[in-house]
């Protein structure tokens, strides 16, 4: 444990925060990871040593799965802390939970949690720390690893995105995932498009780098891409319940749809998805979906900011 | 990932659906397997570089733990997913959690269910990938691993099945052990009894290869082996509560009942059991139990079925 | 698996049950270990070959995570089982499930429980299995390794602790920190005191080797050491609502409460603390405080500990 004097510790809370090489690096590092992946190349020992603490505030299966499946391919030792029932008992704040187990010689931590935009701050509190942290979700803020995810999975598709026309239709208000997407792929080039029911529409200062539609068939004309987002059922259980077969035949993603509007377009989901809600099996599981893919690149991907946030600790 | 082309993933979902070349080679490598534990030999690492997911849809400790062990023991790396809280937020299917860990490039999956032969299904929808699917207690329906550690238990003492009388008394319809040592004892030619009170009896068309006793005396009367199993309370809330003292009375295993009746059989219970209600502590620790050894069993048996797994992916 | 025929097995679970010759081989042992941690020495593969489970029947984030770093760092396997949740399903006992998974071929665990001294009249029933319990906190009764952690924070600090004044204050009655913590210290030389609200104070006849002082300043009066403790909010459901405010104005530690009555005091908290409750930031994160030393500790004094623990199985 060196101290170090640098005015922030590492962190990947949000992309908007992180420069265009830094951006680069990631995506070019994931892509060469992905080939290793692929062709069961030996990998990098570039976390060996290094404690992994996977804070959990919000249950998840898939994100934990993949930061762990991530962290242990790379050499980490890692600990996973269900903070969702912790946290309930005990009341300890998340600043004084990266405190303790830093102690313990944890140097990287990947946090999940509900609240909005309190892991930068965590972060900046915990300055001249040997320790770095990664978001895996933050409230309906940011969720910066999906963002490289969705972004890579096009560029391996596309080469680049300049032009590229991308819908993302849905929950749009409550989704992260909706929020780093437009971010990242707008700062490549391509064009933004959102739809959704109007309760699921951010307020109008929002989100403004994104071309708003009225209608799905409106997002998807011509789009290259159209990316349908979970309908958060467990967030809404205050607004009244959602009908889903309105939903469906209004917002679904059905083959027939996409035949008529954007036949070449490409589809992806965050994941879990709700089919026959947001989208049809037969697209979901259909030769035009980059689901899986998405899922795929979660690996590489997150084991590219590991080891990007392990070097900047040794900068 | 290579793909393959057969028309079925490799499976443990049932005895019923493996041959008798399949059961003999599971039974014998898990003997040698055995013997390598306990003489503290060398493991082979058959399962280096595999990733083995635990998807536990019901709570269990000592099942889950006995897959961890038995996988670590051969090299695996282990993820465990608590699926029991896990599905109840975001309700993603089977299926879908299966398809999404196996991207993130898991091949071998353990699933406890509480689901009526839901798994095989999921299997067949998953012909053509790099997968394997073993049971670790599907509903009412099968418990493969168990069925395969009870008999082995017995031809370790025994060397063969063939006409031994072996009673299994308590809740038989609740009860996938049950079903599972039946079949695989049955096929070992061993005599099969069942006994319970009426309402933990199988329907008539159910289990015929069992003879149905009246009484916990006649099923035990010459018995070689009487096998009690676990009152599952956490079943029967909407069936009233269980009058524990009078069960106790009536099909409670004690040691007095024993010498009368049946005084050198041997005394099996797939655990956790309820003392003094299904059986007496005295019996339970006794030197006729192979409780304790059943336990032990686990381990070199499930290493067996996921090698196998393994192996037959690469065949 | 080689049985043994003492009269015992292996335990920590008070640590007025062990000898001055291992209370003192376990605090130099782990004070060698810290040395090699912060120095990152190559460590001792002490633990190879060994399974440790963690068994944890009250949440605990800080205690797990610190016994999984301490088995893992010597070489251990480690699993965890949530038996908060476990037990309540499925009710098997402490003892049977220690048998079970001992079994499966654990050795070595770790257990916290909410009964009273329950974990030596269990380790007793298993007399002559190779196996070994340590407590991670026991019921208001005992939290060993916690006394160790204290012990040796202020050992580092002072050399030792003859003649040293330490105030422990706050909810006594419900704290097995104060009370393991109070034997240790007072063997070590040091002079306690104890003060704390009325319904937080022990029955006349307990704890009789500390002084009771009937306000905070009479305990911190010339102490070198305060400790304050937890609010155990999680444990007062039943008794009323505590008056935080009330509680922090009459005995939380504050800066100035400090400089006036003990302005060279050192500050102690067992963590997790609560902010503004039982101490002010100010106290907790400023020069004085010896909470996070607390908390690096406890990795090399359970590493010291279970590794004692194995070669006290093999002696």
């Amino acid at each position: 444990m060196t101290g170090n004097l640098r005015s922030a510790i590492p962190t990947l809370t949000s992309l908007a925060d992180i420069g265009d090489d830094s951006l680069q690096h990631l995506l070019a590092r994931a892509d060469a990871l992905d080939q290793l992946l692929s062709s069961n190349g030996a990998l990098p020992a570039s976390l060996s040593g290094i404690t992994v603490a996977n804070l959990f505030f919000e249950p998840s299966t898939r994100t934990r799965a993949s930061f762990e499946l991530a962290a242990t391919r790379l050499g980490a030792h890692v600990i996973n802390l269900d903070m969702a029932r912790a946290s309930t008992v005990k009341g300890e704040s998340l600043l004084d939970t990266i405190r303790t187990l830093h102690a313990m010689n944890v140097q990287l931590f990947v946090v999940r949690h509900a609240g909005e935009r309190i892991l930068q701050p965590v972060a900046d509190a915990l300055v001249g720390q040997y320790l770095a942290i990664v978001s895996a979700g933050e409230g309906r803020a940011d969720h910066p690893t999906q963002g490289l995810i969705d972004a890579l999975t096009l560029l391996q598709r596309f080469g680049n995105l300049e032009g590229r026309t991308i819908a993302i239709v849905g929950d749009i208000v409550h989704s992260r995932v909706a929020r780093s997407a437009i971010h990242v792929m707008g700062r490549l080039g391509a064009n933004l498009r959102i739809a959704g029911p109007a309760g699921f529409m951010p307020p109008a200062e929002d989100l403004q780098e994104a071309v708003r539609c009225a209608s799905l068939d409106e997002a998807m004309d011509g789009a290259d891409v159209v990316m349908a987002l979970r309908i958060q059922r467990e967030r809404m259980t205050e607004e009244g319940t959602l009908d889903e077969m309105g939903y469906f035949t209004e917002w679904g993603l059905t083959e027939n749809r996409l035949a008529h509007i954007a036949p070449d377009a490409l589809v992806m989901h965050p994941g879990p998805f709700n089919r026959e809600v947001e989208i049809a099996s037969e697209v979901a599981d259909g030769p035009r979906s980059l689901i899986l893919r998405q899922v795929a690149l979660g690996i590489p991907v997150r084991m590219a900011v590991l080891e990007w946030l392990a070097q900047e600790l040794d900068a």
